[in-house]
């Protein structure tokens, strides 16, 4: 009965993946497009070392945070939904996949919701604050200051993101396209979040960006999974603009009762793949950081907020990696996603709405 | 009879930025859209000062250069457009205004040109090789060795840019959004270039891509002004494919006759703007540039090259600053790429074709 069970469900996934694949070859259409800046501060910048004249010192332009958006045609029947990548990574995190299919991105806006990529402040066309890198180069302040640079290799990217028990070696089961690996290792980029004041800027930008659009669901993954909730908890007049708190694959750290109540007014969905407890050394304890989500998702429903732990094993979706998104099935977890967010968030839309 | 041309052709101008304005709310229909990266190869990176484990030594992958494209229902009727950025800034040159309106990268898509957006290597979502600042932290290399990084000023953007003889006084005739100024100054984010190789990984990336493509048109814009040609220089086996060179407001080089020579087997088109002679004690001598490049257009004409030098002024287009991809007759100056392209790259298709 089990297996037939799953024959069923393996039918059912191929059929689902044989039609999101027939979709994408389907032409687009957008309501419209575009790019903008959240956030972003004036800083007096010393001369750059060896340079003077024109490069000599003025204002810059610091902590804005770039945002790529597309809304499709129908994008006002739903919640716009902003994506934020991890450490070392960029947007393209959610775009075309290493082995050339269809991103959450373009899946989305497909699926009628408007979509809003934004680089992390200190990354990509985000920028950075170079600072440091210069008085270090004047002499002003020693090598020692320089930031901590992650960059992560591509052994660090094969353990951390739980591809297989060793390096070079996939997981038999594993989603990850594991054939367009050096594609992925070609997204990774140094991770300058060491330079950026506390609390992250990156926090605060993405709660005004969840008011300016009146009202979006927050979704990060792994360095940024738990940044929805930073948002929430940075500007508490961005709260009723939060519309969902979408964290996927990170540790959730402890929060004090008054933290978890604001944060319970907010419903929550955290997803977690497979191979939590795979042992290889990678910086990264998973198993420490599903049971740290575990508790937090029990916390916000103690305090009656609507929280999900989605852990897709549990669901009976194996072989899934920590770039899920990325994975052979991320359009079948998308459609996880995009239901939780039409029965949790949007079937209270007319509540929320003041 | 002057005074009456130039009334007409206001009045046409009026007529075609309202065009364009009611065209940019139509819904956009693309064929497909996605990225990737060109190019890249594999480097040890010693392990990072201060972090063992998994963030020790191991491979990373540098000099990759990350592509975003759209292709429009009849992309397969027009040669593919790449677009390459200039210093100090990000593939958001060719999005969105600072001041809300469409940039080149739609418009183009919306004339049924496929465009490609590329990020230059060392730069946003290419990412660059952090390698120098970790040896210069961990003491292995001193500080004097750290890249320049260019981080262009608000002062310097001004002046460099030409919005006018003083900061903060733009040109009565500018034809920069000078009240959406602040928007500009967020796009710009460090440069690190001079950590790059030369030659300059992006040239060969660019000539990669044409190559992918199976033809393109090369459009740079000034750090990246003469990259097309770099790249048709950089790898001859490419020439076939780079179809077009499109270079706005740079110096251009003295080449020796054979490089010139080459050079000439690819129609050619060079942008200027206006006030050129501006004195603003910018690092940037637009006069001397336009002389170099007015040069450059003749030696090529000498060796039976198509090659022509649009200088705006000399159409009776006034006021265009070095950012004249974001003016305000924007879509006006994309009217004349696009129309160039029409005459001297595609009617020459099927000879081309080979």
């Amino acid at each position: 009965m089990k297996i037939l069970a799953s024959i069923f469900i393996l039918a059912s996934l191929a059929a689902a993946q044989n039609k999101a694949r027939d979709e994408s070859k389907k032409p687009l259409t957008l309501a419209s497009q575009g790019s903008f800046f959240v956030g972003g501060e004036s800083k007096t910048m010393a001369a750059a070392p060896g340079r003077g004249g024109a490069f000599g010192q003025g204002e810059i332009t610091i902590n804005q945070m770039y945002v790529q958006f597309q809304i499709p045609p129908n994008g006002d029947r739903h919640v716009p939904v902003v994506m934020v990548h991890g450490c070392c990574l960029s947007s393209k995190t959610w775009e075309t996949t290493p082995d050339g299919r269809m991103g959450w991105n373009e899946y989305f806006v497909r699926k009628d919701r408007s979509v809003y990529l934004a680089d992390q402040v200190s990354r990509a066309r985000s920028g950075f604050d170079p600072s440091i890198l210069n008085a270090v180069k004047a002499g002003t302040i020693p090598p020692a200051q320089l930031p901590n640079v992650l960059a992560a290799t591509h052994q660090t990217a094969w353990s951390v993101f739980r591809f297989g028990p060793k390096f070079g070696e996939p997981f038999a089961d594993g989603q990850f396209p594991i054939e367009a690996v050096d594609e992925l290792y070609k997204q990774m980029i140094p991770d300058l979040n060491s330079i950026l004041p506390n609390p992250n800027p990156t926090w605060k930008n993405m709660a005004a960006l969840a008011v300016k659009l009146n009202g979006a669901v927050l979704m990060g993954h792994s360095e940024s999974g738990f940044f929805p909730q930073q948002a929430a908890l940075a500007d508490p007049s961005a709260i009723a603009s939060i519309k969902g708190l979408i964290s996927i694959e990170m540790p959730c750290p402890e929060l004090p009762p008054a933290q978890i109540a604001t944060l319970a007014k907010i419903p929550t969905l955290v997803m977690f793949g497979d191979h939590l407890d795979m042992q290889g050394g990678g910086p990264a304890n998973w198993s420490a950081s599903f049971e740290s989500c575990q508790k937090y998702v029990q916390q916000v429903k103690d305090q009656s907020g609507d929280a999900e732990m989605m852990h897709l094993p549990k669901l009976g979706i194996k072989g899934n990696s920590h770039m899920l998104m990325q994975d052979r099935n991320n359009l079948q977890l998308a459609d996880l996603i995009l239901t939780w967010i039409d029965s949790h968030v949007e079937s209270k839309k007319g509540a929320a709405k003041r």
